[in-house]
């Protein structure tokens, strides 16, 4: 199989990963592209080189895709552009392994789900909480019965600000702090209450943003899930520089029987046989099990219907952040 | 100064604290007294003989006030009793050191803030949490700038159930888990942010409660605070019972220049200079600080007007969440 990547702007770096967690792998990466007008793809192709990889590079997305005719394409131009290249993946019956958010509005993402339902191709995306090794070890718990019915979830997503990009300083190009962050808060409340969600109320602000325009860096979300379970996320990129990781991800799952918490990467069962810390699971790579999944040998963590559903609540849970009015799903 | 108890139900515990940490201190625990129809104080009573207090036991906490004549009364009944007996005591002009929340609905509060305001005399409140002296070493750094500007704030209040007493089991008597210990979030949100309420929104529920009743056992709430300051409280009764503490109260602080966590008793302080851990502070205790206040020798951490303001926003809150609507302040 041939694999191209459009953009540079988000987690293309997954696709390496997932060639490098698979060596064995029949698959090979064939180019490279920017996707949106300004984009620079030296990151990308610099990690290339660094993993022994040499893709053709492209200045134009259209004429790789033309030319290399890749099976499978990695989407991660700026933000906005998500939507249009997705589709235009799909037209094509290229399969597409999506950077989130999969589209930046709801008629967006309505339009995405038409041509995707229509294509019969796959639509993997970068949703990759579930394969944190410890966040897979709470999810793989949690199934398993290890804290009885999850009644609360907490998440939190906490980073470095640093100096971001220009397309993250207009809504327009970036599309807000929830979609891009919080989806990741969301898909760790979807998968680790197993519920459905009901509504939601945020809040967000771009106070304090050093400069960066209209970026949120600070948000907090309320999701009323199905059987009164609760979730709440929280978002910032309040994280201090001097911090030893880029990162401070979190999740507190409290059930009937147990709590489990995952925090450092590490994640702590408590429950009546007491607290232990459960064994971190990286059996597979998200990119390595969309593969798996094109071929019928495998499946991902996140199905295409959780993705265009968490999509969907982050795009709410930012219109109820805007508004200031409680939403429904 | 001459002090009494009425009822056994809450803290009146902080009352022998208080006592025990200043021995010094010119006041006698005189009188023991149930609040409310059915409630034991053999408890409290117990614990006054452990520290070696004699006080007189009452059955009839009126015959208490008439005969004993104490300077300031704790209260600590069933919950349902608190503003009708609060308010007796104001009308008495006895000073009132009062289990939260003062009263279980706003138009109780409102007739109690009138009282109060008509009065003249102490109303101190067992909101204990800006105490203990992890939290309070977090309060100190965060007033003296520590983490820059306060942007999210984010506080758990989680408690094992065990068997609780009859009258938790219904909300007339109880008044919801988040005027009950939602509360202490709330106090912690508004003085780790220094900010001001503008609206709530919350969800509760019963669910799994083991044959409480009416008694919520999870809940969360997402206050907009002024300047665009986000606070959320997780609040549950689901801690397992082979946890080593009762309680697993947090609190993280986010502000533009650090991060403040407390966990375990500890509070922890992220930011440009690296991690440290801070020294707790137990300089002073609640009721010995409400003591100094009615003396004129100091002052609470928390105001009159501060527990009053809290005790809104939690019956507020709980109203957000009985409605699933949005309410604001």
């Amino acid at each position: 199989m041939k694999i191209a990547i459009i953009g540079a702007s988000g987690h293309g770096i997954f696709v390496l990963e997932g060639l490098r967690r698979k060596p064995d792998i029949s698959a090979a990466l064939v180019g490279l592209a920017p996707g949106s007008e300004g984009e620079s793809i030296i990151p990308i192709a610099e990690a290339c080189q660094a993993d022994g990889l040499h893709p053709a590079l492209y200045k134009d997305y259209r004429r790789m895709l033309d030319e290399q005719k890749p099976d499978v394409v990695a989407v991660n131009p700026f933000f906005c552009d998500h939507e249009r290249i997705i589709l235009e993946l799909l037209h094509r019956r290229i399969h597409v392994f999506a950077e989130k958010p999969l589209a930046l509005t709801v008629e967006g993402l309505v339009r995405l789900r038409e041509a995707y339902t229509r294509s019969g191709i796959h639509l993997g995306c970068m949703l990759n909480m579930r394969y944190e090794p410890a966040l897979r070890a709470a999810y793989n718990a949690i199934r398993s019965g290890a804290v009885g019915e999850v009644r609360l979830v907490h998440a939190q997503k906490s980073y470095k600000l640093g100096r971001r990009p220009e397309f993250f300083k207009q809504r327009a190009t970036f599309g807000g702090l929830i979609p891009w962050i919080g989806i990741h808060a969301i898909d760790l409340i979807a998968c680790m209450s197993g519920r459905r969600f009901v509504s939601v109320y945020a809040a967000h602000s771009t106070q304090n943003n050093r400069g960066h325009g209209e970026l949120e860096v600070s948000a907090s979300c309320l999701f009323r899930m199905s059987n009164e379970v609760i979730g709440t996320a929280g978002i910032d990129y309040l994280r201090p520089s001097a911090a030893s990781s880029h990162e401070d991800d979190r999740v507190r799952v409290a059930g009937t029987e147990g709590v489990i918490e995952v925090r450092d990467r590490n994640a702590t069962l408590l429950n009546s046989a007491g607290i232990c810390e459960l064994e971190p699971d990286a059996s597979t790579s998200l990119f390595g099990d969309f593969m798996d999944e094109i071929r019928g040998t495998g499946r991902c963590l996140v199905s295409t219907e959780e993705t265009f559903a968490n999509t969907e609540v982050a795009l709410l849970a930012r219109l109820s952040a805007d508004s200031g009015k409680v939403v429904f799903f």
